[in-house]
């Protein structure tokens, strides 16, 4: 799958990973997996549970500090394992610069203002006024209304639609089918409905990335915000209004409502549904499925529906699949006292 | 973001709002929001923990009647301030009328039945036999599927795809990336799933919005349907055969499996799950993340998975996080039992 | 809706449906379901409480043997209901044969190795390397990434996103929307999270059907896998490095975290949720809105968050909306322990 094949000495990784090589300095071509290890890659091996793997298929093995391996491969050992991985990543899939194309597939009216170089792939249509900063690829099938600006080193990945007047920072991701600036969903209730006309934006801070099929609604008036560096996973809503803070790192699903003010750092796992019109203190941090009904004013770890701190629910959860025995001893309790 | 500059007095605002103005007779030339107010423009202060934002930045205020303010600025007063956001928002952003312009960048069979003006954009991909009406908005990038019936008035944002054969009545909105028609979820369990061809449609009526993503499985025989006015958020599920009724409201990420019959008026917030087969009483309310797995007879309140009265289900979820403390007072009461 | 006028005698229908004929041998020309019969058709009666609509407008009933219904039409009694539907349906609309026709509109590169016949939609744009087996349909609107391998009889249904080098098997069915090999959400908290690059794949083995929106994510290294036979409903969520097993039934909005190993035939109702680096026992059935947070390391069926065997769940549901209640009667043996 590689087009270049790229190979470094042992010693070159441990040098660019600030690891220490244990063996051999041998080449190695590639990152493969514990479960599927392939000859002539390097392997990581970042937990004890996995130590076991280091006599498999691959000719080497990164191995975080604390985990004891016996294997006759030679070793890298490495602090951060997780910050030796993105190195190795990047060492053996650089990025390749962004070459100037617009295809002539694409409909680019005259007005659009870029600077070179941009890729914008086949069958993108893009608005009027539209700004796209350099360096920026758009993949094919996206749609970009009027009026939208986007940053520097962007990737709008396929078939993504940003609606008119939307704001991209520099270094924003935009995983395929994601939609941005959507209608908020402001109706007023009656037997038939009346919708109350959403002429707001959307504002993606520098470095955030969006996940597939992710939807973030513009805002009624004034602009839905993510704050810089926030991450979302796939098929987030994030709904009008609400300003999420910077750097959260938001999983698969998490529903925000409308008007939801979110400090730096949120981390949410899959599922969370977050009420309207609260407030959630940075820093938080939900387990998978918690419902957020109300404003969470301290940074603590929250899970179950409506939320609580995470311990308690645990401690409560433990409980609740003794409840039938629980009210049986309530009962006996009452038949003994009845019979006193 | 505004094309045109459009200023009204106070005095209009006052008259096609319903409202009284008191103060100056000032000119204002838009609507911001009370946490990011512009000057020259009016500000909408509708719930009392807001009125003392009523001396920032904008020029003039709309206010709740019941809202007790303090300012030197203008105020125009209103009864109901939802219906005076519509009629604001439509005021300073009037739809324009739509031209006819079917993209030379489309691809339109000659058979396509329309009446004019409707509007077509780049790289929209349209089947046989398909009928639009007039004032009709396709954007760019959907893909309509042979035999679908578009009414009047409708929009298409970008990137939607609807399958042969579905019909959509007059003043429908669909979201960008929402899918109509894909097949029903029905396998015989085995081995290998046996699929069942999924040969029905879906019936989307008049004035019905569908979000962004959200998908509408075709039915098996016979037509998914959705009634008249529902509006539904991005991210929603609605399986085959289901049937929801007339102005239900449907928030994000909520969950219909297949062959539901759900009456007219249902609300339901984030996340709510309908098992399939259940029927669902007009005028329920589902509260966030509620899981519904059986009918609904009666029109109330609910939450909880699965669900129970919400103010039932609020009493017994305060208790849940005691319930450790609960064991142990049972368990007191056991000890001092056999001590007796 | 019909291009074709199919018909058949029920003596035909009978054969085809390894059913027995009851009554007169009329011909039938389509299938309607029970609430909304059609002149003309068989109408399909496969449950003792829809027994009472076999005089309806249907002109002929196709009866589950066990279901005792009276009718002055004629019937078809069969044993297994939902295979004799299979095979109704395929005999009403059978499967036209592929055409070939790559659309002038597509943008397929030269170097695109396919087998005839494949039909390739309008607006569909190709990458390099890709390969496609014969009778493959790709649907208008489809981004194909470089290096992609699609199998022979497959369908790719419009607006599909597959990021480059994902594999699909044969007689793999992908519903619109869907987006296969978005990058994994792998990130290093901090003040400016730091992407992980993600350079798996992703695989589909043979007969994967995957629902409109589904998401199933690249794996960081390897690949994530989708196993023989399994179907995925709609806006499902796979994490990176995930391997789900064979003929697994995933209802809509599950979601799968990353690093997942779940076995064979596994059964998720809509809204589960599975955290990651877990493993699933194969066989096991999840219900509606199950959150799994630990390996389940036994075959049998789950509920609640976080879920536990679905009868124990089952009773203690049933006692927790009884909360309040049990409290107070604690709270009452505690007064009257200390009035002893």
């Amino acid at each position: 799958m590689e087009k270049q094949k790229i190979e470094f000495m042992l010693s070159q990784v441990a040098a660019f990973t600030g690891g220490v090589l244990e063996g051999g300095d041998i080449s190695v071509r590639g990152v493969s997996v514990p479960e599927d290890q392939k000859e002539g890659t390097l392997c990581m091996i970042n937990v004890q549970a996995n130590a076991d793997m280091t006599n498999g298929a691959a000719s080497a093995y990164v191995v975080a500090e604390k985990v004891l391996v016996e294997t006759d491969k030679p070793v890298v050992r490495v602090k951060d394992p997780r910050a030796a991985l993105v190195k190795l990543m990047l060492a053996f899939h650089p990025a390749e610069p962004v070459r100037h194309h617009i295809s002539p597939l694409a409909s680019v009216p005259a007005g659009v203002k870029y600077t070179e170089p941009v890729n914008i792939g086949n069958f993108v249509s893009i608005g009027e006024n539209v700004e796209i900063g350099e360096n920026t690829r758009i993949f094919p099938g996206c749609v970009i209304g009027d009026g939208v600006k986007i940053g520097k080193n962007c990737i709008i990945y396929p078939n993504v639609t940003i609606y008119e007047n939307c704001t991209l920072g520099s270094g924003v991701i935009i995983h395929a089918g994601a939609v941005i600036g959507a209608d908020g969903f402001g109706f007023i209730p009656g037997p038939n409905p009346v919708k109350i006309p959403q002429k707001g934006t959307v504002i993606l801070e520098d470095f955030v990335e969006i996940g597939a099929n992710t939807c973030i609604d513009r805002a009624t008036i004034g602009a839905t915000v993510i704050g810089f560096g926030t991450k979302m996973d796939n098929l987030v809503m994030v709904g009008h209004n609400t300003r999420l803070g910077k750097a959260c790192l938001i999983a698969s699903q998490v529903g925000f409502s409308g008007s939801i003010e979110a400090g730096d750092g949120i981390v949410a796992a899959g599922q969370v549904g977050f009420s309207d019109h609260i407030k959630i203190a940075a820093g938080s941090v939900f387990g998978g499925q918690a419902g957020v009904p109300n404003d969470i004013k301290e940074k603590g770890m929250y899970l179950g529906a409506p939320c609580i701190p995470m311990l308690k629910f645990a401690k409560a959860s433990a409980v609740f699949q003794e409840l039938p025995e629980l009210k049986r001893r309530v009962v006996n309790l009452e038949k003994q006292k009845d019979r006193n």
